[in-house]
């Protein structure tokens, strides 16, 4: 059965090059679970943010069969995926362990748009080392994706350091002072390096949807052939 | 003679793209003089920002004559300007006549790096249909800045209708629950529009670097010859 | 047995014309059951909002099978159910499908006071064109309920568009810097479009009771009859 | 001179029946003039807001003295004044001696749209018998304007005796714990009373604004004969 | 068993006047059960606060048994109890049902020091005419505890109207802009009716305390006895 | 000439004990020029707060030469005052230097009420030997202002050492994380010690106005005669 | 099974003498098991910190075993401990019981380090003789960590009596004002004491860490053999 | 003549080795010159900060020619200065031109107490090469004082690099997200670097005051040698 309060925006993805996708958090697997039954009726694919196990526990069977389900971003893809069209053009760089949930959630949210983007994990500013040594590495994307909660220092030190563009993703990791993201995101937001770009707090789904207005907006530029596949 | 205390990062253009600019509010005329004789002696140009009509008429007269300054941005140019190398590129839309002046602030920054942007002022949502009409001719550039203040409602509709790169920038304007353009801020991280990046309150200058920033990493898309000169 | 702690305030329908709705969030089954009971024995009807399902399943069975409950809106109604009075002169629209609770809530408190109201959902800013495409039906009603999170931009829309009353509704949709509807409140407060009238974060119910306040003072204006059932 | 950065909208009064006001605070005298100018123009009246005396004393002294100035509320209007239409619909009652300045911003802002109200000043909460004398009176009028600073406690008691409506301005009246309006706000938004409507703090503009689209949205109910002039 | 880090302060009742009180919201059912068993070596009465049903039920049966427990308000007297020493000194008044949970918390407290106070409950602003009714009932009280929350507007009402100690209590009782009492809170505290004394938000223990110490400073004033029982 | 916008509340004397003060702040002196001749017409005295010393230079001389003004406390006396009926109850304990503002306010409306109050200045925390050596003298006052900026530790160390009642009064001295006061009114409604009162910050009248609520509660025991004249 | 996303960064505590820690919170038992695996393959001791009961529970009964778990500060020893190289040097004193598990958290952070330290409990300032009584012997030692919630008074009363170095740890204790440790950290940072350090909300671990900092700093200083085991 | 108001606390210099001193903001001209008088009677020494130039003017020529005043600290030396008896063990790190003032202001209150710093300025992350080329010469000393406003990245990276001891001032330079110095602080609370200490926005005087605390700690570590002048 298709609830009536549905309402797909199916020509977004025409209209502004971003499929729709489902934030789970909030709605009961009745919900969710009529929202793929109407794509699959209409033969759509679609992305699914913010599920977490227990969401996937209780859905149909066959449903929750039917998704290539990631538990640690809570990400998940309903039906077929689109085959991979850009490489080498956005890094993910994440600052703690904690951090690495909402930059897998980049990942996957480019992956479903056909990008393949790179994830270089632990490299907190705590251990600056650890991101000097990958340094040139990073700066070989035009797109780089910083992820970081707490003081979110990295961001300020990669801005430093990168001549491209750079995405900040404040996450929530930390406690007390660290105000559940708001003190990343206002240290991005402030940052002493200049030209960072802010997503809300959490939001690796954001980041990789600006990342992929900025792939758009350069469509000559999608592809570096020496990083092809 | 020149202060001791002060610290250039020239290399810095070079290393990141952005040249170091002269953020002037709470610094006293001394200093802002002593920086604009040192650059002059090295022979470097320099932008100035948050310069307002005050601070301009306390400088050294000659100083102050040798100054390219917009009242309404509070910038200053200083030394020779670099010529336009980019056209047709970023377009800054505007909501309400208060914004103009981040507006413009984001203009002369980006003017001073080479990139000449179209302003689209007074496209508030409150009159729909004034954006409306303007929408074809925002649509034809890939990087669009978006000013607003207090709701920022403009943001989310150019985010719906538009595939391309969207910074926003809120502002101060406002009161009451504006809150100092923490409401626009806030209104623009949690957009229904997916895909938005947001700058520092009041900061043209953060989101012109952006800009730069995003341009600089598809070198190859710099000009689009159907906008040339 | 009923609680010696229970006032009822049977007066205040008469008084303002609201009658007194129970607010189950926090209350006990035992506290809601006496409630109920007191209404009985007095054989008055009752309003009841925010009663979840683990609520309802914890009352009194056939207390329970007595109410008219509506998941959604996490509403019911006790007792024999007011007439419809008044049509046509109240919708409700909502931006997005998370917001559809709170308009549910506005729309049963209205029929609990004998308003029908029109339900107009999911025609949020990012899908600008669906909300165009209905905004000749909205523009019909005097008076207009819009309930949205995060950024709340559809408000500001409707400002611009409508000439009626427009009474907002923040709900707290949204997660980080959506601060729990504090951001589309805000939002919602210092719209660029003039005259909007705001309420409570998720209160559908207070919105409801503010519409009713502005149908009461105009007693004559009560019915269109081209709207009419 | 007329700045080309000034973009009316004219239509906007036909279309949601609210002209455009200039609002004054942070724009320059020679900004207010070059609109004045304009409208002078173009043979249209205008609303002015948060116009101080030193703003005023700066104006050309023609235009000034063009002006229909009130100190108070720092409002003036320009050009012709609209005959009054409407009359006994809206009553605005002010807790406090400080309110009456947020209070009187409503009152002219009315008048300029062609609505007489009544003004009821000094009744606040602690001095609950003041207010007792007066409700008879207050009663009479469907729409009522509640402005009060601090803990905005007559919204609350206005809003268990009054059946019509009630439009609630908060104002930055007080210290400390008040918050700049922030706790007045935030007691009116969550009264213990059913139905309040809540506009920005300070916002006598904006109330009056709301007033006008309830009256509009009842347009038969315009005028109470029996209050008539 | 008793743990070694409990640390007694039995010299603060003779020192202060106010008796120790065990604070049970975060300690755990093995911490309780050590500071019963000590008290009860000791032969000390003790006051329980914050003792939620769950944790009562995890408490050694024959403590539970021990205890005066009462549910509304989650406190328990353990030991035997102090007889009244004083009638008609204070009264606790609140204004909604869910207010009741903290008055009662004052009540007891009170009546563990031995002072019996009158609850009247129920008496919110919205319903103005149920506070005056009882109003002369109020005014013979020298100190009276105001329990509200939301706007907390009975706080500002009995200012206006009682010549005695007015002690308020906010209470974290609504949602969304009532901001977990903190909106009660800075109501009371920038109350319009001057000389309002108040407590932490939900603290009806301190409201007592604070009463116990204003009875204290007025030893030959403790009993009134027309009141008397 | 008078304004026909100030309404006297005089009976309030009567009713509630608390005279009306003129709270000068945000008033011009024509507005202040107004009340005095009111006053003057009537024969009535009054207290002004907050008026500071330019405000006092743009009274007409004559008003200004009339008031009874205290630079330290921008508080002035208008009219016969009244003679001291009590002394001996009421003692002000202020931690800094700068907190001697706020204690002289409650001072002089104490005064104002015939109210005698000693006071007792630089007793801080952060030397807590010079606070230890008057404790003494502090326990023989019944009711206690505590006046603190910052920590606002004071009211703490007070209420563990002192049985009777406790006013507390923040004070908006300190920066940073002092955050206007906002943290002395914390710390003093969370103290450690059990039973404290709080007022809003800065208002060394509110603290006063409570003083004289509590002395009136308790007529009997007004005065001390082992402290008398 | 060695997760791939585990990157210890073994080094730091060569680079700046402290060891990873390892925050519990937020980690599932697969990803505490895998970095314990790790750790245990590599032969390298670890700390693990805010692992809870449950969180024990569901880690694999041999590496569970394999812990020195501290159900009060919620911490755990993984490997051979390190021997006591420092004693003497710092005590740790805490306000109230509540505030035992964060002062546990640095004592036991301390020890992992090899430092003993002295905790001295439940010496909050509401019960001010209990401090003083123990006053001497806290002066004794160089580093003193000050643990307390809500207004935090003890680390201003160390402040005036102490020499020494202190570091102040908010804690979480407390409710409505307290803000969760909000209100302690504040007041720590504006102390009318000057000199007080201050650590995050909670943050045990990190006062340890700056306590090692300091040691560290002073290496001939490590060990006061008066107070040698 | 001398204030009665004024208390010195000459002795706590005996008992915490920390010297009063003035904190002039605030504190008028008449203030200030009664305390210099009350010093030079006593023939002590005054260290004064927050000191303005126009206050600097306002003093009796005399006392002011007295003075030893740096402009850019806002500090004032009164009276003989004590010798430099400590070198070589504390740096002050600034991360931005303007944080400069408060490293100076944490200098000279240093230097006051006999401590000769070393200043390391322009020194922020965003120019990373810079701090690192001079990161041997900070890690030569056991106590650096990290300075820096907005995103205050610098305390990070520093922290994860030194071993000694590092505390941190935020500085309220910058504006919008950087929130007066809030988000600094923040940040360096929450650092991802262990063991950081804070002190309150802008307060050089107590980073220095803490510093001496630390070297009193360790009374024979006080000077090295191999860095003596």
């Amino acid at each position: 059965m298709t609830s009536p309060d549905i309402v797909f925006d199916y020509e977004r993805g025409e209209r502004i090059g971003l499929d729709e996708a489902v934030f789970c958090a909030g709605k009961g697997p009745a919900q969710i679970s009529a929202i793929l039954s109407l794509a699959a009726e209409r033969g759509r694919g679609l992305l699914l943010t913010r599920l977490d196990a227990d969401g996937l526990a209780q859905l149909p069977p066959d449903q929750a069969r039917a998704l290539d389900y990631c538990v640690m971003s809570r990400t998940a893809f309903f039906g077929p995926l689109r085959p991979v069209t850009s490489r080498g053009r956005v890094a993910i760089v994440a600052a703690g362990t904690s951090d690495a949930v909402v930059a897998r959630e980049a990942e996957r949210t480019l992956r479903h748009a056909g990008i393949e983007a790179s994830l270089i994990l632990d490299v907190g500013v705590a251990g600056l080392w650890r991101l000097l040594e990958r340094i040139d590495e990073i700066l070989r994307f035009p797109v780089v994706i910083a992820v970081a909660g707490m003081d979110a220092a990295i961001a300020s030190v990669l801005g430093g350091l990168l001549r491209g563009t750079i995405i900040c993703v404040p996450t929530s990791v930390g406690y007390g002072a660290a105000e559940a993201g708001r003190t990343a995101l206002n240290a991005m937001l402030s940052s002493c390096a200049p030209g960072l770009l802010t997503c809300n707090i959490d939001s690796g789904y954001g980041a990789a949807c600006a990342a992929i207005r900025i792939l758009n907006s350069f469509p000559d530029a999608q592809q570096d052939p020496s990083r092809g596949s």
